[in-house]
């Protein structure tokens, strides 16, 4: 991608829906490792959260980055998996909100 | 350590109080899991979950060692951490009991 400017008011509207979509994935997480825990029931239990927690962080790791080269495909992956809602991002330029909804779309074919 | 004998009726008694002990730690090691992930209130949580699992779970595969050349420092590693008594390695030879021993004092030096 292009690098594209991103204004002030636009960095601000952009880090709040990252913020928010990764504290909400991290959320769901923490209920799914807490329910998890309390089936632990033999050894194997515990290797398998422990594996689950492994991909998990990584998968948090590697989705949650947050250059300025690579936002719009991040916000069309959240979008997509349900973290973050178009109308969080009111206020980017139709432009990027537009790239956004094509990504969305490729995504979704 | 030199190789030694091991008596057929010494390896069901050394495999039971083995699996005994791992029995244990992990019982323990499930407690743990439990309540540290009904305490879970912020990622980070879920981080420090994730490296304490890591660190067990390297832990319990290093010391967890059926090889006979190396079982008489396992078990004394095991008495020496409280997850064997060493009235349950009664059947093994006075000697590999002594060297048991033996080692359990170097450990408490």
């Amino acid at each position: 991608m292009e690098s594209e400017h991103w204004s002030k008011s636009e960095k601000a509207i952009a880090r709040q829906a990252f913020e928010q979509a990764l504290k909400r994935e991290c959320a769901s997480l923490m209920e799914k490792v807490r329910r998890r825990a309390r089936g632990i029931a033999e050894p194997n239990d515990l290797w398998k959260l422990h594996d689950f927690l492994t991909k998990q962080r990584r998968n948090i790791d590697e989705k949650y980055d947050y250059r300025y080269s690579v936002l719009l495909f991040v916000f069309a992956r959240l979008i997509g998996e349900g973290w973050l809602e178009e109308d969080e991002l009111a206020g980017l330029s139709e432009d990027k909100l537009n790239r956004i909804r094509r990504i969305l779309e490729w995504r979704n074919q």
